[in-house]
């Protein structure tokens, strides 16, 4: 798809065809689309990208997105300021918080541990998190990060930078996603869920 | 995922998951892989969206998109224009195009002829094709729709509309396609195929 009779139709599917998981064809597809929609909508979306590149920041307590300075979750009274969950990014909050299981706070790191990738511990927002543990008032951490080996490193590297403070730290637990067949589970996984059994009463789905 | 910190962002992905095969996670990570991007980058994406919408027009001829009056395929002196080829939209002209084995000019229908969805022949441009006729200096009409009902109907319409021209209709072939294997074609395709045999001389790629 190379001929376009037009440059700016051209332009706008190189742009769109930049974005993760977007093919020219996907992106052309998207830019006719768009060029037969009313003029309001396609304006809705150009000056929302705009207004979201321009005003979207991110807390400075958890580094959740936010429209404002402290994020709604950070500043919500009824959530335990207490207890604070540690993910790898803003999506992950939107994943737990749609669980309705957890009443805490964040903690989003921005990345993960990552030598191959040339992310270090002091590329994701760790320091920020001991800060916020030196503060007081934290009784739990709890460690929400990907089951692969760069979310064990980081978890591991969490873990030793805050053994010395006065507060405990546990990670989310690992076994056989509820629905799946167990014999379709993978040995590790199956392992670790064998390992890590609870007590039935407290095994079941609340 | 419907938990978001931020209104900008909830309101961009709503505006993108709009957009036809995009669905609410895909919308989320486009709008975070823009958030993560460099300002320059939304900027050129968004501005161009409003410059198309604002600038494209439709070539007064062929109703091909175009950004000046006449498309540079109508206004192009080394094309044949005593031939026209009749397509249903933007998309099959590029197509075409990148076959390099047409040198004629196109008659964009935007549309086809079909009942179910309420569009009639004077809801496409087919009164502006007999216009063009009519204008003389056309040899051959080339119909380039769909092997579809709609299609064939379309076809039909427009063959019953020239035939008082003198202007030559003709169809592209239907057959099976260039690489595929004969056992896999569909009865009614590899009917018409043998019925549509050509001269072998005829029949070998160029």
């Amino acid at each position: 798809m190379n001929n376009f009779s037009s440059k700016l139709v051209e332009n706008v599917v190189n742009e769109l065809s930049k974005l993760p998981g977007v093919g020219r064809k996907t992106a052309l597809r998207l830019a006719l689309h768009l060029l037969n929609e009313e003029k309001s909508e396609v304006e809705l979306l150009a000056n929302g990208l705009l207004k979201m590149k321009e005003e979207v920041i991110f807390c400075k307590i958890c580094h959740n997105i936010s429209d404002v300075e402290v994020c709604n979750i950070c500043t919500n009274p009824r959530r335990d300021a207490s207890l604070i969950c540690v993910v790898e990014d803003i999506r992950d909050v939107m994943a737990i918080e749609n669980t309705s299981q957890f009443n805490g706070l964040y903690h989003v790191l921005g990345g993960i541990i990552s030598p191959m990738d040339g992310v270090g511990p002091n590329d994701i927002k760790i320091k920020e998190l001991v800060g916020r543990i030196k503060n007081g008032g934290i009784n739990e951490i709890i460690l929400a990060l990907s089951a692969t080996i760069e979310g064990d490193t980081t978890n591991f590297y969490i873990f030793r930078q805050l053994k010395d403070f006065d507060v405990s730290v546990s990670a989310i637990a690992r076994g056989v996603a509820v629905g799946d067949e167990l014999e379709y589970a993978d040995e590790v996984t199956l392992g670790r869920s064998i390992l890590n059994r609870l007590p039935y009463e407290n095994s079941i789905r609340k």
